[in-house]
């Protein structure tokens, strides 16, 4: 199985600190890595074949704090698809003048939609045929891009459609919002003031985010499995789709 | 203005070298940079608003041999849109299963072709709405993707519809060709067996060939200006549109 990891935050922030524990995961998930960064409507977007423990791309990462208020990453473990550039997520596509940015952790068994729209898969994976598809339903349930609420219930049919085929954990975000969908894993945060000193799980790493951070930044960040021993991570439910915006998911009160 | 870089070669290769050189170029051209790496299908697509000559990003390709048959680079000197991430060269769409990358060097005036597809922009440049007709265009003249011979053709027809607004110089590729469209200026060169010393223009940088290469390799540099010293570039021709496959110009004899 792969491994996510979002970030969406009101202030433009740098997720050097996430990535790093995130990155010590690929010893067992090594088929490669991207991460996506928005810096306004603009996407920064970096593939490798390489694990992201051994990459040279993945450690101009961990050193050179791109700040973006919407990241999407992914450590990838080849369930279906050769293991190529291709084939690395996020993916991304354009619609309504948007770069769309999309990664997904699971597997969907026997997964051969119908795409007969302007969105064809460039590789041979399960995920990315889900994601033209969602692009293919969006392009026709809407004439240009509506407002986050109204994208969020188109997602909340078309979500379905997909997940009953195997399992379906992914994170989506187009510049504005950043959606989250967990079938098994995922956790979130949102870090607030009053910061405090998170505690990597992976790694010996430890960061007082009140030296870093003004009293009214929020920021939160979203995982496969939780990244830090010390922070009040809120476990996904199956099935659960949230749109994250400013730091925190919308309709929710988020955790202090 | 812009300056443009690509490379076409018949088996994967570094553009350490060539880059090296064509980053120094960004002391007058100082308003962000990109570079595209076909690697097969995938395409690794490097943006910073930062210029070539001091960003880590640029730094990173200069160190990392990123081996690939199709390159496309291009530095920027803003002539129309804000300087951001989402105006930066090179862009990239998906059409027929295929991402696509184009890069421009000029200026089109007043160009605000009618786009009715299903490729918009996401900045505000006049070289991406020329990307997006080109990609209409193309979309509205194959239902599928045809040989690179037909695709010539189309591209014969397409071109100078935009090149009448403006300067186009312009850069593309989907992973099979890159094709070269001169305007005002663009050098190329073949490097093939025998292999020799080249001499870099902008910096006291240079390197054997013979000691790097295989005897059947071949290699195409385009670029705006030369960017050795004792190569035999070949000088296109305004409104001329060359396809490159396999490190040559397609229909034209290579130079030695």
């Amino acid at each position: 199985m792969c491994q996510l990891l979002g970030m969406n935050c009101n202030t433009p922030t740098d997720i050097v600190f996430s990535f790093s524990g995130f990155a010590t995961r690929s010893t067992e998930h090594g088929d490669g890595f991207g991460i996506a960064f928005y810096e306004g409507r603009g996407v920064r977007l970096f593939v490798d074949h390489q694990a992201a423990r051994v990459s040279p791309v993945a450690d101009l990462i961990k050193h050179y704090p791109i700040k973006s208020r919407h990241a999407i990453a992914h450590i990838r473990k080849a369930t279906q698809g050769v293991v190529a550039l291709e084939n690395c997520h996020p993916f991304m596509r354009e619609l309504w003048g948007r770069h769309w940015v999309f990664a997904h952790n699971g597997n969907l068994v026997d997964y051969h939609p119908r795409l007969h729209g302007s969105f064809q898969p460039v590789g041979d994976t399960d995920s990315e045929r889900a994601f033209c598809w969602l692009m293919q339903e969006l392009a026709k349930s809407h004439a240009s891009m509506p407002p986050v609420a109204e994208l969020t219930l188109t997602l909340k049919e078309l979500v379905p459609q997909i997940a009953r085929h195997g399992t379906f954990n992914f994170m989506l975000s187009q510049g504005d919002a950043l959606w989250t969908h967990c079938a098994t894993h995922l956790h979130y945060l949102v870090r607030r003031h009053p910061f405090g000193l998170a505690q990597l799980q992976d790694q010996d790493m430890a960061l007082n985010f009140a030296e870093h951070t003004e009293p009214g930044d929020r920021v939160a960040v979203i995982a496969t499995q939780p990244l830090t021993t010390n922070e009040p991570w809120v476990t996904m439910q199956p099935g659960e789709l949230l749109a994250f915006v400013g730091g925190e998911p919308i309709g929710v009160s988020a955790v202090g």
